[in-house]
């Protein structure tokens, strides 16, 4: 069997090499159904490689623009003119080959590219070369991570690179356990239910009745995924006490030990602290060594959510913000944050091995069968809240072996550099006030823009109420000249500020100049 | 911007054309590191566009492979073996481009092929075309799916899509809610936590410490997930009471009725009863009708884990087998089982609309700004437990737009109409023994292969413990030949069994009649 593509396909490639192709074949291509003459279908090869080239001609087209400083990131449309615009609905008869192009083509023209350079929307930008082309090996391989039966190399892959990140936190010999999860409140969810098995192994069969009122603890700026798994896990949000943060937006130990102290006396038992290293607005890394003493001297748990700023212990420059990270019981680390790798990848990574199996086994025998003939170790699956689980680790490894782990520090430097640049050039610039004073520890950069008309304004109710509605403004703009976006959002008694993040490669100190630059030319008349 | 790939580029397709290219050049992509030449590095369009190419040949060999019935379903080597045979290890420093392209290859070689037609260990298996073309679009897109914001088209997509499933489920005009989840098991927790909360919603703040204690009914054959949420839920596997079956693994009515009404005076709450269409191991349907009748009159909320027969929905001569679906409050289906729709893509409908937001939202101001320019509906993530959550509408969008509804019911009904066949092929045949009776309602066929050595014994414990033996021996040869593979378990009293299930349009008559032939074959000597 060979695979030779190009030589019979009408595709745009073919034309450029001056093939001629019948008319009558092209006709035949723009009409067919594409149900029935792709694979399976008999003799289907040479339609479905045409086809899948003609899809992949699409998005290297998407891929290089993604990437081009003069596209948009966004041809914005409201939601109601891409429903009227399009028809997006599903219908009884098969389409065209043609049509499902069209379908692809039209689907890209919305996206928003992800992968730009000035888009500094959310934690996850970029789009890596690398992680691409695996994870469209994963999708071809098309299987599911539950055993080693059906996944033998990915389920060695998130063996070795679970070691691999488990030694970086600074566990001896990368010992332990851990798993690949779809995302970073899954894997707070996670911690959060191994740590009340841990305490109390009873809960699996007896659930919260047979246990005492269990509390968590976690700062005022932590992620609020760990409320949401509480609440999920019967423990209730109320449950989850809130401890207050210095001005950098750091826990503040103190004020831990008080209020653990304040639950005991009042019966309830502590079980979890997750601190957080990299928070989602400030960017803060909890105290980890100050927190670690906590936990030891009342035997909680030690969660470390770096979901966001796990990435940082790539890079011998930085990773002193999570020191203290090698005394918690579980860590959340999401590769597909600061580390760039594709949607979704997100690993929680457990100190003590086997609790994560004692936690969630369930010995489905029909998965799970004593009498196979290999190493039964490897068939992870049971240890899973999940049942069938994506392939998540493939893209991570395969761009580890390209860059290395130099690469990733060298990647993550530029970002954090990059911010700091931005920091540098806004704090003492006019009509700009920082959110929090001091240098940014993650790439997080919080500030206002202060619109000529607010700038001699006194600081009072009128002004915090005008100064609200600059940066929705000022955002809505961008997105409808599509040149960045950019975050912003209120904390606590602070009106809506922009949250800056960097953590695509591809951006450059041009990139920072052009996003101060846009916010200046659309907001300057508010 | 223009994108011509070909004409650089040095792979094997330029090479086919007889295009020369310059020895220097060729030197310097078999030695120049990944990470420095590929996008978004300066001027890498060209490297770039090459190098996802060479992936793609690689990926098109082995889609065509897949279906090839020469080439072996696995390539099977041990976990020893595999992490001997080559160095899977990451390190500090990048790889060649070259290197990058050996690990995929390598990976492929070792993988298994599960859209290859002689594949029928799992529900989910087959690779369609339109669904991996969709797939490498998702990740080329590279986005989340919790804000309009940053994904307008899928969102909608998304939003279509689900209308129209809960319009095939019955529900009046597609009203309802829904969300796509990482598979079946989490679907079915997000079941069991919305009938909870819409309860007792107080247990959102105040946990399970504050409302009285749950019970939830299942049958014997339902999937281990129901126990596996209960644990995470902190409701606690010992009240997931297990309602007997029918022999064809069908749960009884009476004894739901039963149990619900024994849990009662106990003075246990019952919340939930999760009825199953299309059982794991039988493919059994339970009478949902009747289920419902039950559910109304005792207020239970009704969930259907539709994750296996959910797609039967799409069958006109089949969906008869779901008929009282229309009235469960929430259902699982997993369009990436039946449908064939590439992993992962499972939904969860709920019929009351706003339940899940009500359920999920922690209102987190840095997502979900309420002062955005937009319709804030399209917002959906806060309904999800997860924060962020992976893309997997695109592919079963996009092939429901190529196949239509009649594609997909083509493809189902094949399905059926081949089980069937297996089944009159072996009910009566010499050497076979149904582990129930009469024709199968979905796919699955559980039979027991009799070697010749075990056909004239009595049926005592020694033929058990033989009979008990030999599916994994069986098993273990297909794996080593890599000829086929099929799965096998023990349920209840019942040995080891042959649990054969069909999803994927590839398999014919033919692979039928090959699997009968090598389980002969690799087991007569048994």
């Amino acid at each position: 069997m060979s695979v030779s593509v190009c030589a019979e396909r009408p595709c745009s490639i073919a034309s450029e090499k001056g093939i001629k192709l019948s008319t009558s074949y092209l006709h035949w291509r723009v009409t067919m159904k594409v149900f029935y003459y792709l694979l399976p279908a008999c003799n289907g090869e040479i339609t479905t490689m045409s086809f899948l080239q003609d899809i992949v001609d699409i998005l290297l087209q998407y891929v290089v623009k993604s990437f081009d400083r003069t596209t948009k990131v966004i041809d914005f449309h409201y939601p109601n003119e891409l429903l009227q615009e399009y028809n997006w609905e599903l219908a009884d008869q098969p389409q065209t080959l043609e049509e499902i192009l069209l379908n692809c083509r039209t689907t890209l023209k919305y996206a928003i590219k992800t992968g730009h350079p000035r888009y500094f929307n959310q934690l996850s930008t970029g789009l890596d070369m690398v992680g691409l082309a695996a994870d469209w090996l994963t999708s071809a391989a098309n299987t599911n991570m539950f055993t080693y039966e059906i996944a033998p190399v990915f389920v060695l892959l998130e063996y070795v690179t679970l070691r691999k990140m488990r030694e970086m936190v600074g566990w001896p010999g990368g010992c332990g356990d851990g798993i690949f999860s779809p995302g970073g409140a899954i894997s707070n969810m996670y911690a959060m239910l191994i740590a009340r098995f841990k305490m109390f192994p009873e809960v699996k069969e007896k659930g919260m009745a047979a246990i005492p009122r269990l509390v968590a603890f976690t700062s005022e700026h932590s992620h609020f995924s760990v409320k949401k798994g509480a609440a999920a896990l019967g423990i209730g949000t109320d449950s989850v006490i809130l401890i207050r943060c210095d001005e950098r937006g750091k826990m503040i130990p103190s004020d831990l030990e008080r209020r653990i102290l304040e639950a005991k006396q009042k019966g309830f038992v502590p079980f979890l602290v997750s601190a957080t290293a990299g928070t989602t607005v400030y960017g803060a890394f909890d105290p980890l060594i100050a927190i670690a003493d906590i936990c030891k001297k009342y035997k909680i748990w030690m969660h470390v959510d770096g979901a966001w700023g796990g990435g940082l212990l790539m890079s011998r420059k930085h990773k002193w913000k999570l020191n203290g990270v090698e005394r918690a019981n579980s860590v959340t680390w999401n590769p597909h944050k600061m580390m760039g790798v594709p949607l979704q990848c997100s690993a929680l990574l457990v100190r003590e091995e086997g609790l994560m199996q004692s936690c969630n086994q369930m010995h489905a025998s029909y998965l799970f069968q004593q009498d196979k003939h290999y190493d039964l170790s490897y068939d992870t699956g049971d240890k899973a809240l999940q049942c069938g689980r994506h392939v998540d680790v493939f893209k991570l490894w395969l761009m580890w072996r390209a860059k290395g782990t130099t690469g990733f520090e060298a990647q993550i430097d530029k970002c954090l550099e990059l911010a700091e640049y931005l920091y540098n050039k806004i704090k003492n610039r006019e009509g700009y006030e920082m959110v929090f004073d001091g240098k940014p520890q993650h790439t997080n950069v919080c500030f206002w823009y202060i619109p000529p008309s607010l700038r001699s304004m006194e600081d009072n109710e009128e002004r915090m109420s005008r100064l609200m509605k600059v940066a929705p403004v000022i955002k809505a703009r961008m997105m409808e000249y599509g040149t960045t976006m950019v975050s912003y959002q209120p904390l606590g008694d602070k009106v809506n500020f922009f949250r800056m993040v960097i953590s695509n490669p591809a951006a450059t100190h041009q990139d920072i100049d052009f996003l101060i630059d846009e916010i200046e030319r659309l907001g300057q008349d508010l």
